[in-house]
């Protein structure tokens, strides 16, 4: 038997359990050239709230009634002359908020437990991981001894931005609510400073860290938080709109960025991006993170809870920032 | 004597005769190296607006008190040994509201009233015309094919953009206040279709004329505009921030753009510019229009209104609207 989430209704405002339908479905029987998954973790992403939006995006909505999208990590355990996928594989791709995924094995690919842990395939290898590779390298074009501030900066893609920041030369600051985040920031990631969102005025942890402006502020955050960022920029500064975590569940207009003629005085640009973009260079990104993580340079942490029940509560740590690092859902054992 | 328009106190909304003091001044004989410039024409530009607010920007404030900063052509009718300008020459630069400046002619140059209308150095050849030019060619690093949407279309800035894309083969569309604007980019300067946002709802128009879409929006204007044009960004679109005159004088906070996801859905990005970082390549981009002139590829317009005593008020067109092309002040025969 198959624990599936279903979403039931568009939210307003942050997803509750009425948005979702939990059910419990007959595993079908395999048609010639399909697999079966065992699903272990599901990746739970900010995107996921987007997904789940009507309109135009970068990505089809879910549709009401369908299998929540989400990535995950599970192993096959049954195959009808898949020829591609054998049984005791493992395997990464788009499988739902369910335990038991049965698919043509389009977009699921083949992943090493015995070269990375499997939670990190949806982490710092996974799409995270590349958001913030590209992010930071490629769309706000980094520069040894660039100024770099990070909104989100505890969160799966802010934590790696910033790492990557520090390996490449740069004067780091991140953005995150609480105290416990920000030593986190700088304890055991090596960022210059932080700045604590939910105890500190913005402002004035702008004024203190970041005396000479910024060159690059990675956001992730959007809000009051873009803001005070876009006041800071330097000459030529890039702005990366990477998320808006803070306006995914407003209900009433999204906050747009009051102080965006900076962008006009200091020829500063703000670029939006899509880690799909970059996918024929994820490899040279995961070698990347290997040889750093092997040389001690970065560090990646999951959080992570259990049980598919949970879906709802765990999926809105996101929006609380009740979480470190990459948040996980284990499903299955 | 000399008729000086200086700034009173720093209005919050619209400027009115309360921020200015008109005073009649003795011109003041000339010390060594200085020359006394008889102005006839006076630029009247939304930048002006921002020059009195207070704050950093990419110019210092007109300190109260002070002679309000204006660009300006005019006849030096006086020196006293300076080295480079003789009387009879014609020069620009910034000689601020007032008839008669004396000045050591630093930021000054002498231009030929023979080559083209003196009042074309405030114009075309002048900073809006470097404006555009710089702003549609580099910045938005137009391309053949690109379909074009500018703000403030008819402004003196907005339509020379226009013609700069219909000259390099793209489909142009213009927003501007208005029938009779709309008619005048449409009959007199090509532009492929128009959109009034005086009279019609910015999102039917942009439907109705850019259903493909755009990959360039060259916004003058900001607020509901600039919100409306988002929405209908290509991927790859880029947005070059020129101006935001519908929120200068704004008494509340600033009106960020609220669809600016739209940068992250589409790829797209926003850029912010200034035309004097343009400066060593104004040369090419005069001789651009003087060709472009000669051969009936591009129009401009000067809207001209008479005497320093009506500075306020013709200050005031710019932000109702209530002129097309580029706005001029003349304060001498």
């Amino acid at each position: 038997m198959n624990k599936q989430v279903l979403l039931a209704e568009r939210p307003i405002g942050l997803p509750s359990e009425s948005t979702w339908i939990h059910q419990i479905a007959k595993i079908p029987s395999l048609s010639n050239g399909e697999i079966l998954i065992k699903n272990q973790y599901i990746s739970l992403d900010p995107a996921m709230r987007g997904w789940i939006r009507d309109g135009k995006s970068y990505i089809d909505p879910v549709d009401i009634g369908a299998i929540m999208r989400a990535g995950t990590v599970g192993e096959v355990i049954e195959t009808n002359n898949h020829p591609k996928f054998k049984v005791g594989d493992f395997i990464c791709g788009w499988g739902g908020v369910q335990q038991y995924t049965v698919t043509n094995g389009d977009g699921f690919h083949i992943i090493d437990p015995t070269k990375a842990a499997l939670k990190s395939y949806l982490g710092i290898i996974g799409m995270p991981g590349m958001t913030a590779y590209f992010g930071i390298l490629k769309v706000a074009e980094l520069k040894e001894g660039d100024i770099v501030l990070v909104s989100g900066a505890a969160g799966a893609v802010g934590s790696l931005v910033g790492q990557i920041a520090k390996i490449k030369g740069c004067r780091v600051v991140g953005i995150a609510g609480g105290k416990a985040k920000c030593d986190y920031l700088i304890n055991d990631l090596g960022f210059d400073a932080a700045i604590d969102y939910k105890n500190d005025n913005i402002y004035s942890g702008l004024k203190a860290h970041c005396p000479k402006g910024i060159d690059i502020f990675f956001d992730n955050v959007g809000g009051a938080i873009l803001d005070g960022a876009l006041t800071k920029l330097r000459m030529n500064a890039r702005v990366v709109i990477c998320g808006a975590i803070s306006q995914y569940n407003t209900t009433t207009k999204l906050k747009g960025p009051s102080n965006y003629l900076s962008l006009l005085v200091n020829r500063a640009s703000m670029k939006g991006m899509v880690v799909f973009d970059y996918k024929q260079y994820y490899p040279k990104a995961i070698a990347d993170y290997m040889k750093w993580t092997k040389a001690g340079l970065i560090k990646s942490k999951e959080d992570t809870y259990e049980g598919i029940e949970n879906f709802n509560k765990t999926f809105l740590r996101l929006f609380s920032g009740d979480k470190i690092g990459k948040l996980i859902l284990k499903v299955n054992d």
